[in-house]
């Protein structure tokens, strides 16, 4: 049975109170799908129905119509790595190569799997400031009076740059969540701003893998997020020694690394 | 001045009633990067700070740090496309190569452009069958009954099939939106039931050009969305013949595509 959610102690601030406890994050782990004589892909997934996962995959990617394409999908684990073994029935057009193209909603497309860990330009330091629950809880709202596209079309995602005062740098919109964390990163490139290590990035998605991946290549101090982060988000939060904080809902919080920098007020 | 939303006309349903209006949707369409002798990514984005998006992938993607590691970033538009020419200073390690790798949110990172067309697999055709307002609204809230990793975590996306009488043929959970969509599609193909023309796709989340591209291939009728689809994905339901039904709030939903096969009760 795969495991599809896993425990992480965090920290809930509710008002004034403060709850250190286990919270449900979604799994999130690569799996490699290839053919017997070439690595096709990497899909950050969560765990559970790998061969659909694979087969669906097929029928997008390839020439799969039926499920007698398919002449086997071999599910094993190598090195601590899922992989699924593909293979096509002779006459099958293949999954074409991947390159060139990222989607609206994706990050990590470019590396192989030992390339995983993010380009870091900086190294952890002591910050030496701290900030509050309540200027956290403000961000997401305060984002949101930027957010122009979303308050026309109901579909557009936002992220911003935040001083630990709660000062918004530059609130940047794309349907893509993690077009609007790189035009973000972007602008402070441009304004001679990075490594941002006074800053918090501010998300009005969900933070998977990639989102971290792009916290971490841009030296923010942290993460602030509307709302849940996979496990995987979480463990390289913390690796990297970020703040993260998700599920931000008025005056709550959660807090899944980083709780020394946080005061109650 | 990018244009980041566009008007979509729309039918509205509110209870039993209907209003034909225009509709805002965000604008997603392809930003192609390019060093001078090569294509590096082609980005599925809302047009609007595209060099702030190219710099910020750069940070990402390859060893630049600092503003003046980018000798130049030149906009242009050929033939309908937008593009960023990039020119890195000497020494800057250059973007890794786009292979093998794709995040729990992307679904079109294989192909070049010219191949963003889906596969299809089946024709459109006369489906024969009408579905009714009431039974498109309850099916979010159906599913959501078998999201268990979404009840436990909040961060989970979820998609399904459904018949047009509204019974829920399987529910898949993932990280990715298009995981999900991915693992209904796969289990259609090992039971036999591709091309899905007699089905629904169902899907937690926003529907982009990749959702679109992937019901496509599994030769669904159409999709129903908890939230509001882009501006490519409208006009590829369009032009594929699929009905598309987003922001499904309790009674109230939109019919972006196919409102001819939906009858009020």
């Amino acid at each position: 049975m795969a495991v599809t959610t896993e425990r992480r102690a965090i920290v809930r601030l509710r008002g004034s109170d403060r709850d250190a406890r286990g919270d449900d994050v979604a799994v999130e782990s690569p799996l490699i799908l290839g053919l017997p004589d070439e690595v096709l892909a990497t899909l950050m997934r969560t765990p559970g129905h790998d061969l659909e996962l694979a087969a669906g995959w097929l029928v997008v990617e390839s020439g799969v119509q039926r499920a007698d394409d398919i002449v086997q999908l071999r599910q094993c684990r190598d090195d601590d790595t899922d992989r699924v073994h593909i293979t096509l029935r002779d006459g099958v057009d293949p999954p074409r190569p991947r390159a060139f193209v990222s989607s609206s909603a994706c990050g990590v497309c470019s590396a192989d799997l030992l390339d995983l860990a993010p380009h870091q330009h900086s190294d952890p330091h002591n910050r030496g400031w701290t900030v509050t629950r309540s200027m956290l809880a403000s961000l997401p709202d305060l984002m949101r009076t930027s957010q122009r596209g979303f308050a026309k079309t109901g579909g557009m995602h936002a992220a911003a740059l935040a001083s630990p005062a709660g000062e918004l740098y530059w609130v940047a919109e794309d349907v893509g969540r993690h077009n609007a964390v790189d035009k973000v990163v972007g602008r402070a490139l441009m304004d001679g701003l990075l490594p941002a290590t006074d800053q918090l990035l501010v998300v009005s998605s969900r933070v998977s893998f990639e989102i971290v991946q792009k916290a971490v290549a841009a030296g923010v101090a942290g993460i602030v997020a509307v709302s849940a982060p996979s496990s995987l988000a979480v463990d390289l939060a913390r690796d990297y020694g970020l703040l993260l904080v998700g599920l931000v809902r008025g005056e709550s919080l959660n807090i899944y690394a980083g709780q020394e920098w946080i005061t109650a007020a």
